[in-house]
């Protein structure tokens, strides 16, 4: 089936094209187990979503694999049934216009602070420059309408971290465009077994306030190329 | 020797090439060290399994390494000897008619769980997904003869779950074909590590019963491509 | 911007090239994540350090990215913005001119020991031989500025190890030349993991202080080609 | 230098190769970080070995780096400095004719057994397979002279096990030629991994000395290709 929208051709194979390449990047930081990770992107100038298919193997991704959805989760082009999860993805852009990429993950060290409804205390730099906080939990919800949905925006709204644990489940991650949201997909997984690793032998302090504070504004602002 | 039914060669190169190509997927997956994992199918329209042969590295599998035997674990066709697992592999074959694929690992974190004899809670939804319950312990059985199989046939009869962890031993997973076994092989180390990790820092609850249900009934009916 | 000295025009490639190549190891030995650790090398002859662009991908890096600066910090030549511990390593480039070389990591197991603000005890031979003593924790210090650089100094300043775990942060090593240093890094990160996974089944015993100096003396002495 | 019997070229040349080959198998494993491990072999018709130059990278291996040494440990052959742990390995020889090839490595899972002076218990099937017995706990011993081989050879004299932890530094392994020892020592970090994780969330049992027995007995007889 297709739908598209007029004028939106070049954007749709763009990103369908991003989408594809950016699950690699799963893969090469070890999130993922056989089809286990999803994700996706807002088409720019449209309202639909780019998505992974459901159940494919990263092996077998082709950007024309991609499924085009709108912001209700319906297909509206594309040969495959897109991601289970596409119910989740889709209710976080209607909620917040300003994410551009979502990124699903059950990697295993973050998975395991998700299982103890924990959320990773901010005990490390490289955690306050990325996170600004601790990475939250969120509730439980099972798959199949807004109800994940509903739990990653009510966490993430109004917070610092890109990063929520869905408790019981696994990570969701948002950011400006989905590179972004990878890349705290990949950090999140990264902390996670840091302070984990930590925890084993003894006691881990979250670093004070104002560090967090300090670190997490200069990285946001000075960090990188402009 | 070769004592291969009429009509039969086309199915069984199909099978041999199948299942030499799946033992790459145990070594990209991290579940085999040096030759200790094994891959069974059974070929369509005979009573005959190709399995790997024994003793020998995954760089040195061909299509043609693969054994062909009977169903009591008897060489019918290849130039090698099966693999000492092989009157496991059969006997499950033999007592599950709607087994089409069988693999035995030794992967790290199931076969920790294995060694405890402790079977690993349902506790994450992507075990609830692929599992539908805890994954089991079997007894400790000896290699050679029927012991082990009896084993595996008696722990996954009646049960949701394709893995089974033999006490003191390893993983045996099954499922409708080959690729399926491989994939529950693959996907119960996953949540063994997960779910290991999770248990180092504290506590984990099994989850309720029927979110379980509900999980397990719709990945079984809806995840995926039709 | 380029306002490289007279004449040091080869030794300035050479190094550009041998930093940016250098970075694969951290990549190989699993020490960085995304853009998470960097390389500096002083270029021979010169004032001048060679040094990673920030915010960079590893697959990005090219030797005309990466960045020549003056002792101060300040970019010399180059078009990106360096690395955003570049205060950190010239600060140590100059308090120590024995020093060619500087690399800065969050690798996971030694990061572990930092969060603690926990030494690692000399508990292993290889790290008798490679670092001659526990590898010692750094005070808390905020990015930005000389005070990184004043922690890392006063650290290594007469110890034997070319490593100090930064508290709540990471790992810098220091060696004669960039490759040491990488070196020093990749050891740190193997003697953490080996003495944590050590530790978390028992207790862990220092080596006698007799045999650290036998087996430090030798190692610096004998070991590798002459 | 050069000093080889007459005669002996081509098995000096193919021993050669293949110690260098089977360096590969020691990364390929994760058993060596940067020059942490080495392989030696006995050259079949000599008094020689052949080992592992001294400190230079797996990457560097040539077949023609690697050093032929008499079984004093004194280089007959090669234009490097042989592996600094040649007195242990040439001793093994001198003292265990059977042994045709030695390893050694620190693999983190064992050593981190080695670093506790606690053998291996023998606590899954595999294990009982390859090694027969725990993997035995060795003395301190510093390296140069003969107090490491000695330490290896009175361990491993009568035991079934090819792997012993040298106290506070590593793992040495035998086999009757070179593969074989790397199998060994492959096959250690695998079982001392397993029985690490199982121990971290319980208490493990060792197998009962009769299915320690009959398992042993098999492997050793009815595994592999005859």
């Amino acid at each position: 089936m297709t739908a598209l929208p007029p004028g939106s051709a070049a954007a749709v194979e763009t990103t369908r094209t991003e989408v594809c390449a950016l699950h690699a990047e799963l893969l090469r930081w070890n999130l993922v187990t056989w089809t286990s990770g999803n994700i996706s992107a807002r088409i720019p100038g449209t309202d639909l979503i780019a998505i992974k298919p459901s159940g494919v193997t990263y092996d077998d991704l082709t950007p024309e694999s991609i499924v085009v959805c709108d912001l209700s989760g319906a297909v509206v082009d594309g040969r495959h049934a897109p991601s289970s999860d596409t119910d989740a993805h889709a209710y976080v852009y209607r909620a917040m216009p300003e994410v551009g990429g979502v990124v699903h993950t059950h990697s295993p060290y973050a998975t395991a602070w998700a299982a103890r409804n924990e959320p990773i205390p901010c005990a490390i730099t490289a955690m306050a420059d990325e996170f600004g906080d601790d990475i939250p939990v969120g509730p439980f919800a099972l798959i199949g309408g807004d109800d994940i949905g509903k739990g990653i925006v009510a966490t993430l709204t109004g917070h610092r971290s890109p990063a929520v644990l869905m408790s019981g489940h696994g990570v969701f991650t948002i950011g400006p465009g989905p590179k972004a949201a990878v890349k705290a997909a990949v950090m999140c997984e990264d902390v996670a077994r840091t302070v984990h690793l930590a925890r084993q032998n003894g006691p881990v302090e979250r670093l004070p306030q104002h560090h967090i504070d300090a670190l997490y504004d200069r990285y946001q602002n000075v960090y990188g190329q402009r």
